[in-house]
């Protein structure tokens, strides 16, 4: 009897685990409001039906679904990339924000401003042929190494995202990266990392010129942008790459918060849900003061409206995978 | 015994036509050559096998799924928007091209050239909302009607290009329009007419902007291009939103050119197609001195490269649904 007991309660106990799609996430609310959304939307005949053709659902990526601190990921591809070209660049060493990079001052990175970081992503990302891009991120990824953990960044993901991810593309819908950082960037790897493929990544975007080079065409990146996926940018990169208005969306900052905004003022069932930076043991916390991913606005608009707040320290038993 | 026969008969011929997913092209060498190439590409082990994702193929809309002729229909809807708009600009009457729209003289309109289409489309596209510019688009499209034809204009598609994007979607590819015509005009009934739904439709775009208009998120359509979705625009608009490059790609004219280059100098088994205008009595013959839709360098590279060139005429039984 105490056999059959054990051994029933190991059965239950793992039937129960193979049926939860979401076991990172902590019985809370948060995760209870997820499923709840997921089972209206897609229950025929209930009143919140989605049909599955405008089942979208758009993803910030920083602070969303990998982390962020202390910098953005992005940045540090920036630094290594000013780093091996700076041999071929004598003059970076009187002129900012290059001189700063290469003293290692991150100060003087900051202090330099938009202004400097234009000048970073023409000097590191224009210039090239989308195909010479892809190839150089695709080569940092697979050695760089983040300066906290000593991880690839692409380890560095958020185990429980991974599962709404897959749960959401399990129940019809379509996953997209809507983000601050570079589309071209983002692509190389998204596939792989999230199984959201390039052609639903939306990120900041650069022109682009068609040339033929000895005969054979080619894509020149510009040091200019069409999209600045950011804050207002978000619902005009949606609209533009997308045409639909999402009826889901995730991320965990103020320049989200419009995204956000265009997704659940839709009409009908609609899901929206910041991330909350609260285990610094984990990972990092931060939220209103923060120098990346401030997260304040949207934290009084979500309390306002009823959005879904995850509280990673609370919410989430997993981080990273 | 000849009961048998012909129901023998009848029955081979009914199953040929069921088996046959492209009833209304002849069996000529366009047809062959398209077939092979999808039989090519997803016969696992064949050495031109292309894994599902990487199956995209391209299609421009103007004169490749539907016709252009006597000219693009996105400039009826215009000519159309500036009439029921003008009581309420009586300044158009001396203002060019309203001027001369009003009075029915396209020749006055062409005359105004890049310029004038510019100042038409920022009066009758821009300042609306997305969801404005789309019910626009929507009523008219239920009730406009072709010049020449009578026929709505969404009846003046091509049927053997509807089996084309058919067998290709049912072969595990991605169908894409890549047009030079408005994105934003294009969207509200390219899935219903082609099976094309809004993400995948890349066109020209006009900038946007995000405001909270009385509480309630609203895009402004901007009277600003930030993608001229033609000639050179085409590989960009590919790379934009898409990411990949495509492995087929169906044009009809100059302005497609540069996608079918970028498209067929890509390594591995790749699929280029012009369709070329012959067919004067059934729809329009046209091709290197039309003013729209010039087919030009585009057939001479056609010939050179060994692309795919679709005699209307002799390789289409059928024209319109």
């Amino acid at each position: 009897m105490k056999h059959f007991a054990i051994a029933a309660a190991v059965f239950l106990s793992a039937s129960a685990l193979a049926a939860d799609p979401l076991p990172s996430w902590n019985d809370t609310a948060s995760k209870k409001a997820i499923v709840v959304f997921v089972e209206n939307v897609t229950k025929e005949g209930s009143p919140d039906f989605v049909p599955v053709p405008e089942r979208i659902a758009t993803f910030d990526n920083d602070g969303t679904l990998w982390s962020e601190q202390p910098a953005y990921f992005q940045l540090f591809f920036t630094i290594d990339q000013v780093k091996s070209l700076a041999p071929k660049h004598s003059e970076w060493k009187q002129q900012e924000p290059f001189a700063s990079i290469l003293k290692g001052d991150m100060k003087g990175v900051a202090a330099s401003g938009e202004k400097g970081l234009m000048a970073l992503l023409a000097a590191t990302h224009a210039g090239l042929t989308t195909e010479e891009f892809e190839k150089a991120v695709t080569q940092w990824m697979a050695t760089a190494k983040h300066p906290k953990t000593g991880k690839p960044f692409t380890a560095m993901i958020y185990q429980p995202m991974l599962e709404l991810l897959a749960y959401l593309r399990a129940n019809g819908f379509k996953t997209y990266i809507v983000s601050g950082g570079g589309i071209e960037f983002m692509r190389p790897w998204t596939e792989k990392t999230y199984g959201i493929p390039p052609e639903q990544v939306i990120g900041s975007s650069g022109g682009l010129k068609y040339e033929v080079r000895d005969g054979k065409p080619v894509l020149i990146k510009l040091p200019k942008l069409v999209l600045n996926d950011d804050k207002e940018g978000k619902p005009v990169g949606i609209q533009r790459h997308i045409g639909r208005r999402p009826i889901a969306a995730f991320g965990n900052s103020d320049g989200d918060l419009q995204m956000l905004q265009w997704t659940c003022s839709g009409s009908g069932a609609r899901f929206c849900l910041f991330v909350h930076h609260t285990d610094a043991e984990r990972e990092y916390a931060y939220d209103r003061k923060s120098h990346i991913g401030k997260l304040d606005k949207g934290l009084d608009e979500a309390k306002a409206r009823g959005w879904t707040v995850v509280d990673m320290k609370g919410d989430w038993n997993k981080i990273y995978p």
